[in-house]
């Protein structure tokens, strides 16, 4: 399945590194990770994606495809700005946040808003949203919730 | 200035009343109300701006500005689904939330992250939502932050 | 009714009095224009209805609302970029097309694409275009046609 | 690069096979297929691409990529309706049009008020639109003119 990864643009290095796992146990169970195609936890996510060879999709707010960081296989470009948050949420069938700010907040609503279930690491504490500790229990809360 | 009011489609009577005071007070005080131009708190603030001959813009999901509720002066269509919450916050200079569940979360996430003063009438606790217990003290807080 | 008027950023005198006559005539009948909300034909169109006391819509491809010309009476901000053509369209029953280049040529696509007619002042021959020599010729063609 | 392939939903078999021959071209010769996932030209343009191995985009109006023909190696839900031919075009570096009616005009008027370069097969006359004769010509066009 697919499974949008959302999360704060600039990050500290832990959280970095859990939006990475989280792209890399995404992977490795087959899905393809879908995100803002952008820095921090989108570039994080895409890119623990690749060390296992998975694929990833970017939806940018601008029109230029080639903004998308290195670990986008698939930049869409949108020209929307921030109403690409809709579309970061509509092409995944699950969203996991971790991190973020007003944002992501945004993307976690929609991704409610749609029916989607969402797994949170350290992110916004929004009813609906299941708070896990771990990049592995957030991948399983999205897989068995699907 | 506009504000736009954000909030439950469906609402109860209580807070359709709040909602209604919500837009006669803006309409007394020269504001325009935006809004999403559909029923609940939408209608209700529509209405109580026209109740003192305000103005008000409902910017639509769909793409026939004719369901717009009767109490919309400018009915925006967009055809643009659920990324018009996004044209909804874009279009107010402030906005105030009553009560709504995870669309409204949207709005308030979006208007939050653009920067734009936010009262909350019995919504969702986010901070930088400046919680408000009567619809005039929701209007001399966004009048006051702008 | 409301009626889309769509041209050319950039014009000359004449293209530019001609489309402030279209919105003139627009208003005395008691119609609004919907445009994109700038320079050109759009301010043009808008002046014209202006010189009657009419009401116009401003679609703005920006997310700054204040960037509209100086005679919308109603701006709309979208942050939308070329998409915001859609919605010039969208708001419209009909639309009058003045000279203009690709941009235009979007707008009276979308135009027919949506079944709305279509009259044309100097612009682009595409089937489905009734093409006019006149403002009055314009108008008259849109309302016989809605 | 991508080439975004646009044209008629519903077409004749001709039609068909010219753009399914569009697409495997294009595919042979490395280029991603970019479309609006659909049927008719979208559908034999993908359908094309894939015969030869090659990777598709299907940019759809609504909100389930699910609906995508079965062409689409990647599909991109939007919800955006017609707006969402801005981003068919946005996300290639230029365009093939075959046959057509208005949204495809549309689709070629954004590409070119975005200076991208259009080839057309037995498509609208629009000046800035390589008329040519055959898929090896339109794929020529466009990789020498990008």
């Amino acid at each position: 399945m697919r499974v949008s990864v959302v999360g704060g643009g600039a990050v500290d290095e832990s959280e970095y590194e859990q939006a990475r796992e989280v792209g890399r146990v995404l992977a490795e169970r087959g899905h393809t990770v879908v995100c803002g195609g952008r820095t921090g936890v989108m570039e994080a996510a895409c890119r623990g994606a690749r060390d296992v060879g998975g694929e990833t999709i970017g939806i940018l707010p601008g029109e230029d495809r080639r903004v998308a960081n290195e670990y986008v296989t698939t930049p869409i470009a949108t020209g929307l700005g921030n109403a690409r948050n809709v579309l970061v949420v509509l092409n995944g069938d699950a969203a996991i946040a971790i991190d973020g700010s007003t944002g992501t907040l945004s993307e976690i609503a929609h991704a409610l808003d749609t029916g989607r279930p969402v797994a949170g690491l350290g992110t916004h504490d929004v009813p609906g949203v299941e708070a896990v500790e771990t990049p592995e229990r957030a991948v399983e809360y999205v897989e068995s919730s699907v």
